[in-house]
C-alpha cells in the first residue's frame, strides 16, 4: 500500500453496474515528508474516509475488491485505512 | 482507476475468440489539469462511452474482466464510467 | 492493452512444463506514431500472429492465461489481436 | 520480490475490517549496494520481521494475501522473509 | 515475460512457511543487446536454472505461482525458461 491524501471526489452518473453505490475518491500518493509523489488516482472508499484524510491506498484489483462490500467489482484501487501516525525510530512521529 | 479521455478506436478483425464483440477504445490518461499523462492504452468499453468522453479507466486484468459482459476475457483494461465532474474543495469543479 | 510490433521470437528448450507448446514472440510496444515505446517483452501468441504484425498486447497474468489454450500457464503477457487500423477522428486512419 | 529494509511502522486505528490485526510496516526497497531504490511502501508482516531487518518484499495482491494468515485481505504487499545474505559469484557475500 | 540474467542467489532462513523449499535467485532484466535494464529482482526458480543463465522471467503473482510446484505461494516472480536464442529477422541470432 501507499500513503496518500484524499484531495477530492469524482462524480460519475453513467457508470458500470458493478460500481453502483461506490464512493469515488481522488487520492494523491505522498512521500514520507508529505509531498506529492506521482499522479493522483481514483480509489473506492472502503473505510469511510473523507477529503483531507491521510490514508492507506491499495493498488491491486483483487485486493481492492476483497476489501469492498459484496457486490462491488470492476475496481483496481481502494482506500482501506486512515493513517494516525508513521513511526520511524530516531525521528519524531509523523502524524 | 485513472481519469482518461477516449481519443479513438481500434479495428482488429483477426483476434482471440475471447475478445469477440468487444469494443476497443483508445484511452489517453489525463492529469488533473486535463493534460496528457503517459501513453495511451487500449481498453474495452464497459459503459457505452464514446470518443471525446472523459472516463474512468481500470488497469487490472481481474477488475476489467469482472466489469465486462459474460464471455469476454483476455483483457487487462476497461472503461467503467463517464466522469461528470472532479470536485476538489477550494477549487472550481472541473467538468 | 498496448499496441506493439512483433519483432522476433525466442527459442527456449529447457522450460517449465506449463509452457510446453507455447509460441514465444518478442513484442515491441509502440506509441501512436509507430515509434518504439519502452522495452520489448516476451509474449505468448494467442491469435496466430507473425513477425512484422502490429498487435494487441495484454500485460496481466490472469488475462493472458485466460486468452490461451487450456493447459498453458505461468504466463504474464499474450498477443490477443492483430491491429487493422487505429482510428482517431480528425486524423487519417493509421493502418 | 524486491529486497527492502524495514524502516518504520504505520498506526491506523480506523481501518477496513479485513485488515484487523495486521502489522503495518514501512519498507524501503534497496538496490544491490544497499541504497534506497524508489519510494517506501506499506507492507503487511508475514514473517515476524522488525525495524532494521533486510527483507523480501512481495508486491502483488494475490501473492501477498496467500502469504498471510487466514482472514486478512485487502492487501497488496507483504514481507515474506528476512534476508541473511545475497550471494553474487565473484563478489564478497552481502550480509 | 522479460529476458533476464541470473546473477546470484539469496539466502533466507527466517521466511514465510509458504516459501519453504523455494530456490531464491537474483535476476537482472536485460535489454536486447544484453545490457542491464532496470533493477534486479528476486525470483523463484521453476525450471532448474543456475547462475549465468539467460532466462525468461515472469513478473505476476498468479502466473508465477501457477508455474511453481504445488505448495509454494506468496511469490510474485518466477523463472520459467532458459533462453537458447533470440531470433530477430535481418539480424544475427543472439545466443
Amino acid at each position: 500500500m501507499l500513503i496518500a491524501r484524499v484531495v477530492g471526489s469524482v462524480v460519475s452518473t453513467q457508470k458500470n453496474g458493478k460500481l453502483e453505490g461506490a464512493k469515488l475518491l481522488l487520492a494523491q500518493p505522498l512521500d514520507l515528508d508529505g509531498k506529492d509523489r506521482g499522479p493522483a488516482v481514483i480509489a473506492i472508499d472502503a473505510v469511510d474516509a473523507g477529503v483531507g484524510d491521510r490514508v492507506l491506498l491499495v493498488l491491486d484489483g483483487k485486493a481492492a475488491m476483497l476489501a469492498l462490500d459484496r457486490g462491488l467489482a470492476g475496481v483496481d484501487a481502494a482506500i482501506v485505512g486512515v493513517v494516525d501516525a508513521v513511526d520511524i525510530p530516531g525521528e519524531p512521529a509523523r502524524r
